[in-house]
């Protein structure tokens, strides 16, 4: 069967159409009755020995080896199509005309994507599309802003490859506690002590941290809680809210900022976020906290970024294995910079996949 | 009873020798009978009742909060101490002339530590350390060349504690292969393929990744493990080794050289690295591989860094609990930045502690 390579597709004529396409929905039929391979196809195809050679524009005959080792195709994209491919998904890569789905009109339209992958027993003929993939090398770094509705098909170096399902999520919770006013606290180098707080204060809202388990009436309180309930006239220390707010950028810089703006929009959600610390990361929250008695499980852990963040993989893959061995879910609360809108946290997760 | 703070030292008289020196090993004994004890250990004192209140420089006496709320005593050094205390444990200040144990002398010579902690059942009048801590806050960067033989107390943002004791240890394996001569490569992107190598390359030496699970031939290798080899002379690529040490530079920097020392290192000390890139280190190493058929458990998880390294502690607590999930050791690799010494590998052992 006789394929060409022509700038960025391969052609191949009628049989091909028949017996590549509409059996196995490997390229798209152009008039004519021929059918265009994007190269990875081929690659594949020249893999499975369907096809025995790809003619380059000199006129030579590429096998596999060689048609791989070429500037057509990237090894990595072909170790992806491969792989979903052995797990029985017809799939295309997102170029335009590839496809009638409408959702993979809308992955060309949106640059991340690299495949659209059919359900399984669907292929580019049906409406339907299971997942959008982009594919990365671990090695690239992954702008936060191309991520939600979208699988990351990570390749490692020794070519494993890992995928990632993101999406935006809302958050929200039912926690909600009424503080009395003026509950006097003080400052100290990064934390704040209360030496006779209403007992409400950790018992129902789970603000801040007792000195003595159990018993005692001091209680610790982060900084980030203090800014918190001094700007809701619950605490009262001496230079207010600012003053807790200072000393959080003085230990912390500009991300004491950025974290307690994502805190704020937790606790307005009703979700009690703590510390993520043991866990690396920023928070973990709980959705449903009427008494510190009953406490349940903590549900995510909430790391804080800025919105123009280039995640790295592996770090990503690290946060996401962690979560899911705790049995909790990974999000990521991208804010932007500069400005100071507590709406503007976006919600991304990030959860491991197998297609 | 009457104390009185002067500089770094709070001064009490003969009584309190004999209660809490003689009988809880606070403080250090000083010629005339009286004691000396450290602020953090007067601050105990007064959070749990045993004195009224310390004087000040000023003449005024300060009770536990007003104590805690001077300069004279940090709350997190606070924090960790009344912490090993409940524990059931003596410690004292790493300081001058406050322990007879040598142990204790050594860590006053070396800045980094805080506290001595003596076995449950000793005291500062006996030989034996059983810890040397260190107290940081969360918010600390902690230099990789001040630990080793020392436990890391972290005080949280929210006021809770971890610990994490820190060793310098050696790592070797059993794992060793032979391989012929001039197996061919080809290097494709940022990853060689060899078409027809030699069985034992991953039966016996788990060098690579095959395209197909179980069948073909068909082996990927890893620009890490293509340098390897090449310089080792088994594999014959186009330009040699550093052909592939260029691309891995091109692809990661002089992170490439870092990570390729430490994978020689490993490699010449008998353990098989592979990819950590699922849990976000470097390598995770396999100690006595002699097929791939009866792999056991990797053992270590393994990161690279600069010896000048400094942890963040969220990040070290990130990869110790991951670590510690999966079964396995957290190791750091610390390599000089410029040199290119292959036995200047120093590993770091970071594990959680509960004292």
């Amino acid at each position: 069967m006789h394929a060409t390579l022509s700038g960025e597709v391969v052609r191949a004529g009628e049989r091909a159409r028949e017996r590549f396409y509409d059996s196995s929905g490997y390229g798209h039929p152009v008039d004519g009755g021929a059918l265009e391979l994007a190269p990875v196809e081929a690659a594949h195809l020249l893999y499975r020995g369907d096809l025995a050679a790809v003619e380059g524009p000199d006129g030579a005959a590429m096998d596999f080896r060689a048609f791989l080792s070429s500037a057509a195709v990237s090894e990595i994209a072909f170790l992806v199509y491969k792989d979903l491919r052995d797990r029985g998904f017809y799939l295309s890569p997102a170029r335009e005309g590839w496809s009638d789905a409408p959702a993979a009109r809308d992955a060309v339209d949106d640059g991340a994507v690299d495949f659209v992958v059919y359900p399984r027993g669907s292929g580019p003929w049906d409406d339907e599309v299971a997942h959008r993939v982009a594919v990365v090398s671990e090695r690239e770094g992954v702008p936060a802003d191309a991520l939600g509705d979208l699988v990351l098909a990570v390749v490692d170096e020794e070519s494993a490859l890992t995928y990632l399902a993101t999406e935006h999520r809302e958050v929200s919770g039912t926690s909600e506690t009424d503080l009395p006013a003026g509950v006097a606290g003080d400052l100290l180098s990064d934390r704040l002590f209360l030496w006779d707080p209403p007992a409400a204060l950790y018992d129902a809202g789970f603000y801040g941290q007792p000195l003595d388990d159990g018993a005692g009436d001091v209680i610790q309180l982060s900084l980030l809680e203090a800014a918190y309930l001094a700007r809701e006239g619950v605490l009262d220390v001496d230079g207010g809210a600012e003053a807790v707010v200072e000393r959080g950028r003085e230990v912390e810089g500009e991300r004491f900022d950025r974290r307690l703006r994502v805190y704020e929009s937790l606790r307005e959600r009703g979700l009690v976020p703590k510390t993520g610390y043991k866990f690396g990361a920023d928070f973990r929250t709980y959705a449903d906290v009427d008494s510190v008695e009953d406490l349940g499980h903590s549900e995510l852990l909430v790391r804080v970024l800025e919105r123009g963040h280039s995640f790295s993989p592996r770090d990503l893959a690290l946060d996401v294995r962690l979560a899911h061995g705790v049995r909790k879910e990974m999000v990521f609360a991208l804010v932007d910079g500069d400005a100071d809108d507590r709406d503007g946290v976006e919600w991304l997760s990030v959860t491991r996949l197998t297609p």
